[in-house]
């Protein structure tokens, strides 16, 4: 048995760190946020590409600390609390920062109907294909279902591609689809080193995105050490991780 | 072997048929549904309750004609064509008849962002907890599997009618999270005749609420006759449906 998954080390570091300092006084929004994760991630690109005011707290939600539980009941990271009333779930995070920071500009979310609707038809692919195939290839163990899982990956991932305009999802703008999926960008490194993945493998236009995005100021600003992130990784590749997200993969459900 | 899953009644029944009768003419919006699913009966009670006018045309997604996959590549109603562009996934198109007619009154979603935010929360308990306990109840095999998919539903359902404020979700107002629980809760009867569901032992709160949903005036408009419903159901009961929803579940995979 590995350490059981509480025991992460409890900071941001690298660029990250600096981006917690820079965010310690009180404001009327809260995010609490677990710097490893990349649901996180997502609400955290997001308030630093709008420039939002939030204060950082940082929180395991391993631990489930009735603090915590009180703040999101399912106990996962990120949460936001705004003006004291507790919010969850990062897309949800996301574009609660759309509606109730308006003149923060830029809005990563189109003013126009049609346009706001298909992003978040991407932003769904992400959801339903890209991050559980994702998880099920960092899980698998033995060749052949890596492999499996390898090219089930591969496939989302070209068929999101396709839809690139380049160089963001949409054109020349960073909106919320590239934030939905710049955090599984920035860690695809894990699948390269441990289980065979390459981007140019996916195709060139994906390669060319994934690299567009992991240069992102936003993405950088928010990314800690790999060496903090590797013991966490290790469990979910020795398929020992006791997370939500690892127990439903495990049962054949869909992610929390 | 039974049926196959494309040879179901063509058309809508019931109080839906009248429906259908009404939005017979061209109009800006195409609604392309399938009379039978409850993911489309989402977007047809949405357009009921904010008379939007729309143009009906039935379509058998199990058939995956080239004409609708050029709509909705992933093949599934519901799906729109607005001004001549394709856009789907139940939820997204009840938010983009929000965007695209602010107009029409009532809406179904606060402008207020931090309710925006806890309807969306909602509604994705809704997605990723009732429905998929919903649909492994609907194709357990066996009483002890049948049993324990009940009370999955059940825990999840009661987590859900502590948050209703009763009559309706958020209180007087019919909302998306109303429309986004209301199909399965119409289909309910399903589950009652077969699987040994009883509304009453979910809790008082549920029996209350699923009551008044189902009696909703844009619900009821919307259904087709148990009759015509009872063979696509009986494919599910007896597991041998072949539609994306049945494989996902039996691939322990999330609902596409
Ligand atoms: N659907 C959630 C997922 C969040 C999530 O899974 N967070 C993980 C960390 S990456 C967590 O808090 N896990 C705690 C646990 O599994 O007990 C979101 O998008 O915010
Ligand atoms: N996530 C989709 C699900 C839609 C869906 O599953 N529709 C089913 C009918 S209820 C369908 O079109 N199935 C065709 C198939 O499975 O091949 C939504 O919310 O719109």
């Amino acid at each position: 048995m590995g350490v059981p998954d509480a025991d992460i080390h409890p900071t941001a570091t690298g660029q990250a760190a600096d981006t917690v300092a820079q965010h310690q006084s009180p404001q009327e929004l809260v995010f609490w946020s677990g710097w490893f994760c990349p649901f996180n991630q997502r609400a955290w690109i997001t308030l630093e590409e709008r420039g939002i005011p939030y204060q950082y707290k940082e929180v395991n939600p391993y631990k489930k600390e009735k603090h915590f539980l009180d703040i999101n009941p399912k106990g996962l990271v990120p949460a936001f609390e705004y003006k004291g009333k507790a919010l969850y779930e990062s897309l949800i995070l996301c574009e609660f920062l759309e509606d109730a920071y308006p003149d923060h500009k830029p809005s990563l979310l189109s003013s126009d109907p049609f346009t706001r609707a298909h992003a978040r038809i991407w932003i769904d692919f992400v959801t339903k294909s890209i991050i559980p195939a994702w998880q099920r290839l960092l899980m698998a163990q033995g060749v052949e279902k890596q492999d499996a899982a390898r090219e089930e990956l591969y496939t989302a991932q070209r068929k999101f591609a396709e839809q690139v305009k380049g160089p963001y999802f949409s054109g020349e703008e960073f909106t919320l689809v590239d934030v939905a999926v710049a955090p599984w960008i920035t860690r695809e490194y894990i699948l390269a080193e441990h289980r065979g993945y390459k981007s140019a493998d996916v195709s060139n236009e994906w390669k060319k995105y994934a690299e567009t995005l992991a240069t992102r100021p936003s993405v950088l600003k928010t990314n800690s050490d790999k060496d903090k992130l590797q013991p966490i990784y290790d469990r979910y590749l020795r398929d020992e991780a006791q997370s939500e997200a690892a127990k439903a993969i495990r049962a054949g459900r869909g992610l929390p």
